[in-house]
């Protein structure tokens, strides 16, 4: 990364894809540092990098200079790096550093890192991590563990800086700067505001706190917006909430209301980008995965969602065998089949994705899920009455039957509407029933308008054209 | 929203899906005020909510409500919601909103809210706006609006706090105190420091500065994560940078590299989120498209992408005609082959749908992107092999005919390599000339799917058992 050149405040190199990709050739020329066994050279190209980018670097060569490049490293990884990496080759990475590395490294990070690091890893990992950090570190990291995976208390850093609500502008300042570096978060943007009985009430901000005479209350100096949120939220929900009211921080609270850590924004977008990587990747039947997981995982992965299709594409199937006679008849009908039902997969495709991303922003609701639904199926029946005519006239051109092209275009019109309402309805119904709309709706929403399709137009084929 | 609940620390209602969302009762109770034209009940009702969720609401009631709630709740409608509002309805209630509310709505908001806002208007409603802006932040805007959309120049605000290099923390504390509140952002979280040639060269935090002795020098106090933005970078590379940096906010800064603003991670995130949002819709052929466009402009932006999708599906069929002879003879291959081509298309969106991922979050790059290549194409030949040995068996019993198997399990295997190939192959070679590859992959990958995979099957069928 350039860091340098942007610190000396260079014009950009108007070349936007290029911005913040690794640069191949640093990549290489640290790649030929390990080839010849120059660890001063090494650290000397990986001084000006990022951790997050040593990272990418990590992620981007095989195992084989990865293994290579850690251990020439050696020393000079740290905690920020691994806490960086992707989960698929982290434990790996962490099996390679000698204990020494792995302790400091780990030693250095805040508690939720740490937290974040351990969740994925196997028990002996777990414990080795564990063993490195100081009692009162591991006791914070395993009262987080406590929390269930993806809540709040996961996600959350047990530092927080807060004052009573009685307290001045000067008494919050005064405490401040005595309180000893190590425990104060490593960066803080708001003072908790909290009661007697340790329930947040408000959030005055460094700024404000800056800028206001000694003697102002604290309670005078509130923010607007404040949210407190509960241990036990789902991080997705959190995510949501930091990035619709716009949060920097936002305090943390066990089951009585009381203050136990806080959440920033960096976390909350973390988070929220993660959410979209898993919603999308859900959608198109990937499941989980990332670019550095081996063959074998990957074809693991993939694996369940192809044999849902197969069973779909096998339903469909029979449905075509029903029609065997017809299509023994006319041979038309095997050509343009895969077309009406491909139309309405497509079209359910659409209003499925709009209605699994309105689900996830919170913008489909029960106040206007109806007019949702009317309104897909109208959009269905304008396009479907739109390609029927398209296809009505391409089926009479091609095969010189007007009854063939009115068959089509009706099964066409039948399938995309039927595709709006399956495509809307179907992920509606998964989320009332506690499952996730992006995981399973396209297996069923394809199937709805394959067997739709063929049906339509084979019988209806058989019906007018026999 | 419960802000009250929450505020008095009760512990989550656990129905985690509800977090969050609009209260149905809510609405309706806020329907009803509307109905009667009770005003004072509708400001009761509507004063605990946030900006962003009279937004939401405003988003899902229908047409007609909206503009009576509007109306009703008339001078109380104030700049946040309308910068909250999404763009597809926000030039509808821009145009229910009296003159005067318009003006003071607008004169509330800080200069990147209203370039946000304006942005997308038509010329006239751009006009009434920027009428009633004050001269200053007038300038300012149509300053901020010289710059590209999506820029780094149209997202930053220019309010900054800044500090020479050479500053002590008591200059820089006591010159913060004596600045008027309105030449300040509204929320701020470092001082940036620069040079005399106005360059930023890094970034104090407040936190850092309050605890700081008023004699120490600023540049003693720099945070080691400081990036500069240049005003023509791209909003998405911006995004990145603050999520792969952690920053919490950046410097701006223009050709010459002079401090022109700051962005800070809110608007940061915001983009983020928009930049999935256009991923995911793209990827499934919506193109833009939000769940309030009405079912016209929901039919017009749906059209092209079905429009695309019809010639595959002609030019699939064409590759079916070839083989009518085939066909006719043996009915069972009109039966079978949606089945290659289902299986094709699934795991070519796989591939595909990774690609699109990794290009986005720059882990596909020039060093990995051979790997890539073979490690999904062997996916694709194990998971091909799978269900090739599946299918032949499903062929065999169903059919009763081994060739028949043998004739599905070879074409499902060499249609699933491809499907590897091209899911991979496609975006990259899109994102090297230039087009969004979220945008156009679908439909490639799509048409290679199945155009081989009907070619692959119906060839061999037609060579094997004719």
């Amino acid at each position: 990364m350039s860091d340098q050149v942007l610190e000396t405040g260079q014009p950009p190199e108007g070349d936007a894809p290029e911005a913040y990709l690794l640069n191949k050739r640093d990549v290489a020329a640290i790649l030929y540092a390990v080839d010849i066994d120059d660890r001063e050279k090494l650290i000397e190209l990986m001084e000006p990098l990022h951790a997050a980018d040593i990272a990418d670097l990590l992620e981007q060569i095989n195992a084989f200079d990865r293994s290579r490049l850690v251990r020439l490293f050696d020393r000079e990884f740290d905690g920020e790096i691994l806490s960086e990496l992707d989960d698929s080759i982290r434990d790996e990475v962490i099996s390679i550093l000698t204990p020494q590395v792995l302790h400091e490294a780990v030693r250095e990070l805040d508690s939720d890192d740490v937290v974040d690091i351990i969740e994925d890893l196997e028990g002996p990992q777990q414990e080795t991590i564990l063993d490195a950090l100081e009692d009162s570190d591991r006791a914070a990291v395993e009262q987080a563990l406590t929390y269930p995976e993806y809540s709040a208390g996961r996600l959350m850093q047990r530092e927080v800086v807060m004052a009573p609500e009685h307290w001045t502008v000067g008494a919050a300042i005064d405490h401040l700067r005595a309180t000893p570096e190590d425990e104060l978060p490593d960066q803080f943007y708001h003072i908790i505001i909290v009661d007697p009985r340790l329930h947040p009430v408000g959030n005055v901000t460094l700024g404000k706190l800056m800028r206001s005479r000694r003697e102002t209350m604290l309670s005078d100096l509130l923010e607007e917006t404040f949210q407190v949120i509960p241990a036990m939220r789902d991080e997705g929900d959190v995510a949501y909430a930091f990035n619709q009211y716009h949060l920097i921080s936002a305090p943390v609270v066990d089951e009585d209301g009381r203050l136990i850590g806080v959440i920033t924004i960096d976390d909350a977008m973390a988070v929220l980008d993660d959410e979209h990587e898993e919603d999308i990747l859900r959608l198109a039947g990937v499941g989980e995965g990332s670019l550095s997981d081996r063959v074998r995982e990957t074809t693991k992965q993939r694996l369940p969602w192809l044999a849902v299709n197969l069973v779909t594409a096998i339903a469909a199937s029979l449905v075509i065998a029903q029609f065997e006679v017809a299509l023994a008849q006319i041979v038309a009908l095997a050509v343009l089949m895969p077309i009406v039902a491909s139309m309405g997969g497509n079209a359910g495709t659409q209003s499925l994705t709009v209605a699994v991303r309105a689900l996830a922003t919170k913008d489909l609701t029960g106040s206007n899920v109806w007019r949702v639904i009317r309104r897909e199926c109208l959009v269905g029946l304008i396009n479907g009455a739109i390609f029927a005519v398209v296809m009505g006239i391409v089926g009479v051109i091609w095969f010189g039957s007007p009854a063939l092209g009115g068959v089509i275009a009706v099964a066409m019109v039948v399938n995309m509407v039927v595709a709006g309402l399956a495509g809307t309805g179907i992920p509606i119904l998964l989320e009332r029933i506690g499952v996730d709309p992006a995981l399973a709706s396209g297996a069923f929403v394809t199937t709805v308008t394959d067997v739709v399709g063929f049906f339509a137009f084979l019988g209806l084929a058989a019906a007018v054209l026999l």
